[in-house]
C-alpha cells in the first residue's frame, strides 16, 4: 500500500550485494573543488531524478530491472581530509573489485578517482585508463595541493606511467600541460578504432560529465563551452563498453545546483542507466571468458 | 563503513511501525491546487533537509532519537483523482489510530486532511479540530470542485457541525466565506486559553504552513503576506500539544519548488521536529491517564 | 496612447472568432502530471514571452498580422477532475471544429488530448493522429489512473485501433509499452515520406514538447534527455503541414517554472507561431478545395 | 464557458474609465536605475499574482468588486528617454487627476514619481508630498544624471520648496543627503499625529517598496537591510488614507525578477489591494465633502 | 601571500595602456533594452568568470599572457540618457583608435556600437561592418526613440550607406524591416568567401550573443531559437579574424541575470578569449605591413 | 574619465596597508563544510554587492571613507587541506595584529576562525571570545574531522580553557554538545552587561551569519530557523563594540548562492559596514589610552 522509497536506490538497484555484479556507490565530496562546489550533491540527485526515467532502454532493448546491480549508497567520507576520503575509497573499492564485480562510483570531485583506481590498480596491474573530460587534469598541483582534481590524471600517470593513458574530448589545458600532456598521454583520435588500441587489457572508465557541452549539462563546477553532444557521449560509451574489458568506472563532477532545472542530473542519470546496461550487455560474454 | 542514507526517513526516524506511537507519512498529491502545484515534493525534501537538523531540541530539551517514531515513507495515491485519494489515505489512517498511534501526515494539499479526518473520526466520534491558516478553506467548492483543497473545513463541518471548528491566523477570505465562518466557525483569541474551550475532547490539528508569514516561507502555492513569525508558531504548537489531547495532525502545503534557498522545506522540518518531540511530551501522560 | 495589452492574447492574434480560421485556447490543467506539475502556467507563459518575438516570419516570409486568428484565453478547467476536465475541453473544442475553424490547444498535460481528439474526431470519423513525443504515453494506466498523461494514446487507440496512430521522437518505453507500440503504433521512419503514409485523411497533430532535448527545452515535467533540436522539429512542422491536411492540433507539456531563463516558453512560442503560419500556409488550398 | 483573462487586469478592475474614481496604470520604466534594472515588469507581474489573492479584505471588511475602479493597463514609455517617459506621464495623469479621479501608478523607477507628480501639482498647487522609502531619493544627481530614481525628491523639492515634504522610513544617506534632509525635508516621527501636521491639504503619496525589510521584499533594485515589516506598512497607509486627502499615489520599485518565488510581487499586490479600499473608505466621505 | 583579484580583470589582461595593442573596456548600459534588461551586468560578469578558464587556448596554441592586452575597466556612463551615453563611448574608443590600437567593447546593449563605431569612423573613413546577431536592428526607430538597440544598423548605414554592411545569422525581422535589409544590407552566404567581398577594407566587427542559440546562451534580453552553435560562432571568429583587418569589435547582449547557471557568462568570457588571440595572431602580420 | 572599479574592495577600502588600523581579508575556503559549500565567494560577493550601499551610516552618523581601512584581498588558501589554510590564516593575521592593526576576516567556514584566532592569542594572552551563532561548534569533531566547522568551539576551548568563551544566539545543539557548553561556556544572558563579565579584557569576536534568522539571511551552509532579525544584530554589534576591546573579529558563514535575490550578501555587507564603523568609533578612545 505504501509508495516504495523510489529514489533512495538509483532506478531501484536495490539487489544483495553478494548476487550483483555491478556496485553503485556515491562518493559526496568536493573539498579541493577550485572553483564552484557542490558535486556532493552528485548521487543523491541522480538518484532523486531517476525516478523520471524508465529502467528499460529501448536504445539497447534491455532493462535494468532484468539485471542484479546493487547501489550500496554514499560512503561515509571526511570533508576537508582529501587524502583520509582517498583511503575511504580505495578500501571500499577494493571490497568490490576482489568480489570480481565491477564498481561505479558517483562523484564527487576528480581527484576521488584516485582512491578507485588504486584499488583498481592491486587487482589489475596491467590497468589502462580511459579519460572522457573537458580539462586535462594532469596538472603537477593545483593551490598547492598535490591531490587536487586538477591533478588527478599526473597521480595515476606516476602510478601506471606513459602509454596506459588515454584521453578523449579534453579542451582546456594550461599551456605546459598540454605539452605534457602531448608526451605523456595518448589522445584518442577514433573512438571506434580504440580496441585495435588496448588490446585485452583491463580498462578503467572515468568520465568527468563536463566532456558535454554546458548546454546538455550546464550542473557542473567548471563548464567548458564546445563539448560534445548527448547522443555523442552515449555512442562512445557504447562503443568502449562493447569492444574493452571495463572493471571499473566512475561518473564525476555533476553538480547540480549549478541546474535548478534538474536537466543536469537527469542527464547523468540516463548516462548511467545506460553506461550500467551496456556493461551487463559486456558481461554476459565475458562470463563466459572466465 | 557506508554512510546511513539519513534523507530516507525524517530525521532517522526509523523505528518499527509495531513499537512506535507516533507515525509520519508523506501524502504526495497537488491534483486540486488552484494556484501553483508543487506540494507533493514536500514530503521528501523535509526529510532531504531534516540532514541540516540536530535531532535534540534545545528548546524542549528532549532527542528525537530516545522515542519511538517511524516514517513510514510515502502514500501511492492517484494523482488526478482526488476521491479515490481521499479514500486511500483514509483506509492508511484508520491503521494508525486503531493501534492507538498518532498519525502525522505531511501534505500535499489541504483537501487530504479530510482523508486522515475522517479515519480519525470513525474511532474519536466527538473530535474537534484545531484549523492553523492563512486561508479560512471555507468556500462550498472552488471552480466547480467540492473537494477543492479551498473547501476542506466546509467539507469537515458538514461531518461534525458549528461548535467543533476552532481556526488560528486566517488572515485571508472571500467576502461570503468570511460570514459564514463567523457564523459556523470559531476564531481562537487567545491560544493560551484553549483548554478552556476544548474541554477534555480529542484533537485532530491541522497546519497549513502558510499560516507563517511569506518571509519565513515563501514555498508555498498561495503565499499571503501578513502572517505569524516561525517562533510564533513554534510557541502556539508547545500551547496546543501541552494543553490538549492531539490524537492527529498534519502539515499541509509546503511547496519546495518555489523556495529555491531551501529555507522553507528547513523550517518545515524543524516544526515538525518540535511538533513529534512536544506530542511525545504530552503522550507519556496521556499513557498514564489511558 | 496607453500601451497595448499585448501579453493577453498570443502575438496580438485577437481577431474575432467568427471570422477566424484558426482558434488558440489555453488549457491550464496538470491534476495527473506524475512527475513535476507545472503545465498549467503555459498558456499564460508563452503569451506573455510572445512579447519578445515577431509577429513576421523570415522562414516562411508570412506575417501572422496577415491572417485572421483568434486566441479565446484559457477555458476554466476543473483542477482534481481529469474526467469533467476532459469533457470541457470536448465540449468547447466541438464549437470550433463544427464551425470548420482549426484548433490549437496549448497545453497543459498531455491526457488533455483526449478531449480535443474526441472533439475533433466526432467531425472526422477517418481521422488519424501524429503524435510527436519524447514518450510513448501507451501505458494502459499510471499510477491506477487510466485517464494520465502516460496513456493518452492508449486511449486514443481504443477509440480507432490500429494503424492510424503514427510516432515519432520517442525515446523513452517501458518495456511491454514497447512491444505494445510495435504492434499498435507506426513508427515514422522518414517524416518526407508521410504523404504516402497518409493519403488524404484528416490529421490530428499532437505535440508533446518534450521531443525537444532539455538543451533546447528544459521546462517541462520529464525531460528526456537525447531528444532533436529545434530547427529539426520547425522542419518537421513545416513538412507535415505542407503535405498533410490538420484539422486540429495541440502543443503540449510545456511547464515554465522549471527555466527561469524564460527559453523554454520562448521557444514554445516560437513553434506555436510557425505552426500557424504553415496551418495557413496550407489552409488558402484547403479553402479552394471544399 | 471561457475563463476570464483574470491577469490582464489588477484584481479584475475592469470598470469603466468613465464611472470609476480610481484609475491604476502601469510604468513600465526602468532606464535610470543605477543598481539591478526590473521594474518594468513590476505592473505586469503584480497584475499576474493578483489572481491568487482575494478581491475582499478582512482587515478593512471592505471588498474590492463593490467599488469602480478601473485599470487602464500600462503606459507606452520611451526607454532610454526619461524626459519623454516623464512628459508621457504627466500627459496622462492629468487626464486623470482632471476628472477628480485618483490616479495609482504601478511603477517602474522611482523618477517617473516626478511626471504623475508635475501633473497633480497643477491641479494641486498647495500639494504636500508623503515620500515611504529605504533611500532619501535627494541627491542633486547621479551618475551625472539630474533625472534619476536616486534624485526624485530633490526634483521636487524644486518645485515645491521647504516643508512640504515628509519622509518617513528613510535608512540610506549619503552623507551630505542626510544634511541636505535634515534642512528641507520633514521626518515624519509619529505617523498617528500625521494629521496635526499636514492640515486640511491634498497629499500625493509615494511609496517605494523597498521601505520594507528584504526579507518581506527581496525583489527590488537595491535592498536595503533593516526595514519596516508588512503589517507596519499596512497601518501606517490605513492612518495616512484615513487622515489625510490622498489626491494621487504611486508604488514603486518592485523588481519581480529577482525574487523568484513570487512574493515580493504578491505582497505589493496586497498592498495595492489595501491601498485602494483604504483610498475607497475616505473617499466616501469626501464626495460628501465636495 | 595574498591571492591576486583575478576578476578584477578580464583573465588577468592588466598590462599598461601604453604597450598593448588591443583595449578591452566595459560599457554598462541597457536603459533602451525593450525587454529584458540586464546587459549592464555583462562586462563584470565575464570577468568574474573567467576565473574557471585557462589562458592558454588549445584550438589556437596560443596564451592570452603572452600578449600585451589591457582591460582599462568599465567606462562610466549615463543611465537613462542614451545620447550622452554614446559621446561618452565615442571619446573613450577614440583614445584608443588614435593610438592604432583595436578596442574591443563588451556591452551592454547594442546601441552602444554607435559610439565606438564613430570613433572607429572617424579613423578609418572606409570602414566597412561586420554584424553578427539574431536580430536585424535595421528599424528606423523603436518605441519611439531613435537610438534604441533595435535600431543600430539603421543608424550606422545612415553614416556609411548601402554595401558596406554585412549581416550573418539573422533570423528575426519585422516585415519592413526584412525588405529593407534585402536592399541597402549583404547577407553573408559563405563566412570562407568573405575576403573576396571585403577587400583590403578596415573593418568593425559587431557581435551580438543572441546570434547564438538560447540553448548555449540563454542569457541574454531576447533570446531567439534557432540559432548557431558555440563551436560555429568560434570558427567564424577565426575565419574573421584571418581573413580581414579587423580594427574594431565588440561583445554585446550577455545578460547574466537570466542564466543562473553562469553558462551564458563563461561562454561569452571564453569567445572573448578566442577573439582576443585571433586578432593577434592576425596583428602581427598587420605590423609588419604597417 | 573610466569608472571606478569599486567591487575589487568593500566599500572602496583601497587606503594603505600601513596607515589602516584596520584590514579587512577574504577566506575563500569550505572544504569542511558538511551540508551546503559555497562561502568561498562569500567575501567576493559582498564586495561586490557593497555596490548598492552607502559608505555613510545614519545609524552612527560616520562615513567609512573618512576612515583609513584597507581590503587586502582574499588570501589564497589551500582547498581540501584543511591545517594548511588554517596555517596560512594564521601567518597572515599575524602579520596584522603585530602592527597593532585589527583584523577581519570575511569566511569562509567557521573552522577559519581557528587561524585568525591563534594569531591574536598570541598577541594577546589573555583573549576572551565572543561566538554569535546558530550552532554551538562544540563537537569534539565531526565526520571523523577534528578540524570542521562543528568543532571550532571546542578547537579554541583546547586553548583558553573555561570561562573565557561567551555565546550567544545559539538555537542548535547535540545532546552532548549542549550540556559540554553548559559546563563548559558562558551564556549571554543580556548583551547589555556583558562590559560588567568581561573586564577590560581583550576580545576576539567571531560573528557566524546565521544567527540570523533565514528569513534575513538565507543564503548560508545550514539555515536554522528562529533565529535573531536584521537591526537586533545591528544592535548586539553596537554594544559589544563600544563596551569591549575588540582585538580581532570575523564575519562567517555566508554562502550567496543560496540566495539568488542577492539579498544575504547585502545583508553581511551592511553588518560589515556598521562593524566597522563602530569599530572605528571605539578605537578612537583607544587610541587615547594606548
Amino acid at each position: 500500500m505504501l509508495k516504495k522509497q523510489f529514489s533512495s536506490t538509483f532506478l531501484g538497484c536495490n539487489k544483495s550485494f553478494l548476487n550483483s555484479n555491478i556496485i553503485i556507490f556515491g562518493a559526496p565530496f568536493d573539498s579541493t573543488t577550485s572553483n564552484r562546489p557542490g558535486t556532493r550533491f552528485a548521487s543523491n540527485d541522480i538518484r532523486k531524478e531517476s525516478y523520471g526515467l524508465e529502467t528499460y532502454s529501448p536504445y539497447l532493448n534491455l532493462d535494468i530491472t532484468d539485471y542484479n546491480i546493487c547501489d550500496i549508497g554514499d560512503l561515509e567520507l571526511c570533508l576537508g581530509d582529501t587524502l583520509k576520503t582517498i583511503k575511504i575509497i580505495k578500501r571500499n573499492v577494493k571490497k568490490i573489485v576482489t568480489k570480481n564485480k565491477i564498481p561505479i562510483m558517483i562523484g564527487g570531485e576528480h581527484i576521488l578517482t584516485f582512491g578507485s583506481f588504486l584499488a583498481v590498480l592491486e587487482k589489475y596491474s596491467d590497468i589502462n585508463v580511459i579519460h572522457l573530460d573537458a580539462h586535462a587534469d594532469a596538472r603537477e598541483s593545483y593551490l598547492n595541493n598535490k591531490y587536487s582534481h586538477a591533478s588527478i590524471i599526473k597521480r595515476i600517470w606516476e602510478k601506471i606511467g606513459d602509454n596506459r593513458i588515454y584521453q578523449y574530448g579534453i579542451r582546456s589545458y594550461e599551456k605546459n600541460e598540454f605539452f605534457w600532456c602531448e608526451k605523456h598521454v595518448n589522445f584518442i583520435k577514433n573512438i571506434d578504432n580504440i580496441d585495435n588500441i588496448i588490446l585485452n587489457k583491463p580498462v578503467y572508465l572515468t568520465i568527468d560529465l563536463d566532456i558535454l557541452d554546458p548546454a546538455y549539462l550546464p550542473g557542473t563546477g567548471t563548464p567548458e563551452p564546445g563539448g560534445i553532444q548527448f547522443l555523442e557521449l552515449l555512442k562512445i560509451i557504447y562503443t568502449l563498453s562493447s569492444k574493452l574489458n571495463i572493471v571499473g568506472c566512475d561518473l564525476m563532477e555533476l553538480s547540480p545546483i549549478y541546474d535548478i532545472s534538474g536537466m543536469s542530473s537527469i542527464v547523468s542519470a540516463k548516462i548511467l542507466r545506460e553506461l550500467i546496461l551496456s556493461l551487463n550487455l559486456k558481461k554476459k560474454e565475458n562470463f563466459f571468458n572466465e
